[in-house]
């Protein structure tokens, strides 16, 4: 961010403020339907909700943001759910953001780049983000929170929301819950008030990084239950797994992003998220059928075969977190992703996902210190010195915000 | 504990620590096996271990004792295991404890008391023990921790061991992890190198109460859990009534226990047991059950016809709970353990258990401080204060330890 934004309070004076997603895959469906539903009865938002729709055409030859329009229903990501009357699809990008006060990017990870940089001259100075997009952003070896990179790349604050939520089951009105990592107080309770539906409990915590690493890391923790599935163990080699898994997030976290606190992780957006995708969804499932078919098929071939279309995360996350750890050399405090990785891509013997453990020493016992602070001890703190010595953010800044 | 104990290394210096495990259950006898592997490969102890055996004919009219030591089995409660040839069985309990200078608690609950009583003349003052127990003791409405009361009946320094374990897959060598809590240091590398093996890794957190209320409540949890099971509900719905229910099972421990320690929640005696224990074992599928038959059954009788024979914990661990947060009168900080209750005691419909989530308002945001200390805020801090006026220890302190 370059300068500090006005006050929301200030943005208010002007009327009710304008909302606009960025995405209209399944979850940015489902999304906007709490959006609608809280824009339709709060004073603090205006009506009228706009959904940016990229050209696409059905099989029938019409566009989908068309369709949407009319049909109120998107036929092709979320069909069978009526859309709200207050939402409208918009299909040029410049014409949805251009009047919005708040932007929800809820996105595929691999077009954020390209979006933002095609809205940075439309959007508004005083405009705030949220991303709810899965993932994390690897520059040369660095991991990056899209919530920092909206930041660089647009001028604006952003704030970041993810749980344990499958999009399918919040367009049936489910209850879940889920978590919003916010910066400014005030857009902690304005976020809270635009996504919190009764089925939807939405939970604010003082970290946005924390928040984006749950939301990415949880999928490489699914691929490990997944090899235990299909290694065929039973609920404590399981549990065992997730906890090892979880805690390395927690560390991963610590090392790399600034400002992470313990709660988070016990937030929807942590340790839930985790359970959620580890006893069910497509990483875990695709991760044992690649141990029962001995290693021998492809990530892709297992996605085709099982998925039908749609695309796991769980792999190329495997293969991120990967590079990172090889290029800070911190790979052996990381033994549960690094043996996730050597099964995944290495050809090592799936079993050795537990041995590693099973012959490693006891650890040493916690003490006081390191149970009630969520910072780094021993020889970590050197290493976190080290990157932060050495990581330069390698993304252009945006243009210099130009004023309304 | 009426005063110090004498350091352990002095213990040390008249030889090897002798150790006895008190209980014969399943759990005592999974965990012999990890403690005989120890014992006999560890300079620390005796290579002798002693496992006391109450009296208890078989069908054939022999003792279990005398079958164990013949056999080399435990033919009642963990059939198919060989004992290792360094395992005792002993019927005297004052025997067994005589001389023994480690000493673990592997008993249901109920038998605590008596059994205390009726060692408090035989354990050495220099002893230590270590409780595996799973449960409190509730008495006149407080909770206590068994360790507390060990410390209290015996006069010796206790210590706890809880986590995701399943004592068939702990004796068939299936990976698994359990967390030491610890009040004494160099106890808590004693108790590692005890029980810890390639196959059954133990961590330690210096907080003894917390793990021991992870064990007890995780069993109410796992009732809440049964329902949403029962109730059909999706991965996002048991996912959020898991955390809902560790977030309360931590307000538990930090209104009513000392110390209680963030990372405590995180070792593999909090969430992960969580995990396991509301992803398979009888709570779970006893709970869902009694929705099926919509709450017509008696939890005797689901617990005859679905365990044969076993019993379950979480309708007990659940009106214990209520009783004490009746008693302090802070039952409305619980929802989720209050509507437990209600499901499983007063035939509330059981979606209540969710819509009592979806009527109530976003939850405030939560701020630095009350993610970054495992302490209480608000409200809560005027009840702990109240608590620890009206608490009393209603537990009769051991006689004056006798000097050997």
């Amino acid at each position: 961010m370059t300068e500090k934004q006005d006050s929301m309070f200030s943005l208010l004076r002007e009327g009710p403020l304008k909302v606009c997603i960025l995405g209209s895959g399944n979850w940015g469906t489902a999304c906007a339907g709490l959006v609608c539903a809280n824009a339709k009865e709060s004073y603090l938002f205006c009506d009228q909700v706009k959904i940016w729709v990229r050209e696409e055409r059905l099989d029938d030859g019409r566009l989908l943001d068309e369709v949407m329009n009319e049909k109120r229903e998107n036929v092709k990501y979320l069909p069978g759910f009526p859309l709200a009357d207050n939402l409208v699809a918009v299909r040029d990008i410049t014409e949805a953001v251009r009047d919005a006060d708040l932007i929800a990017f809820i996105l595929p990870h691999q077009f954020m780049e390209v979006t933002c940089k095609s809205i940075q001259a439309a959007v508004k100075p005083s405009a705030r983000a949220i991303t709810l997009v899965k993932g994390l952003h690897i520059c040369d070896g660095v991991p990056y929170s899209f919530s920092k990179l909206v930041e660089t790349w647009l001028g604006i604050e952003c704030s970041a929301l993810s749980g344990a939520n499958v999009a399918k089951d919040v367009a049936n009105k489910q209850f879940c819950e889920s978590t919003v990592g916010y910066k400014e107080t005030e857009m902690a309770s304005i976020w809270q008030q635009l996504f919190d539906r009764p089925h939807f409990r939405v939970h604010a915590v003082p970290d946005v990084e924390g928040v984006q690493v749950c939301g990415a890391v949880k999928n490489l923790i699914a691929l490990a239950a997944g090899f235990c599935d299909g290694l065929g163990m039973g609920s404590n080699t399981k549990a065992a797994i997730i906890r090892l898994g979880v805690s390395e997030m927690k560390l991963f976290a610590n090392i790399f992003f600034d400002g992470v606190l313990e709660e988070t992780f016990f937030d929807s957006c942590g340790f839930a998220d985790v359970i959620t995708t580890c006893y069910g969804g497509r990483n875990v499932k695709c991760a044992a059928e690649f141990i029962r078919r001995e290693q021998k098929s492809s990530w892709e071939d297992i996605e085709t075969d099982l998925l039908g279309g749609q695309k796991m995360q769980g792999q190329l996350t495997c293969k991120e977190v990967h590079e990172v750890l090889v290029k800070f050399k911190i790979l052996q405090f990381f033994p549960l992703f690094e043996v996730t990785h050597r099964v995944a891509f290495e050809h090592a013997p799936p079993d050795e996902l537990l041995t590693v453990f099973m012959t490693a020493k006891p650890s040493e016992p916690k003490i006081d210190k390191e149970c009630t602070h969520s910072v780094l001890y021993g020889p970590l703190t050197r290493v976190q010195r080290d990157i932060k010595k050495h990581v330069q953010l390698c993304i252009q800044p945006c243009p210099p915000a130009k004023k309304t």
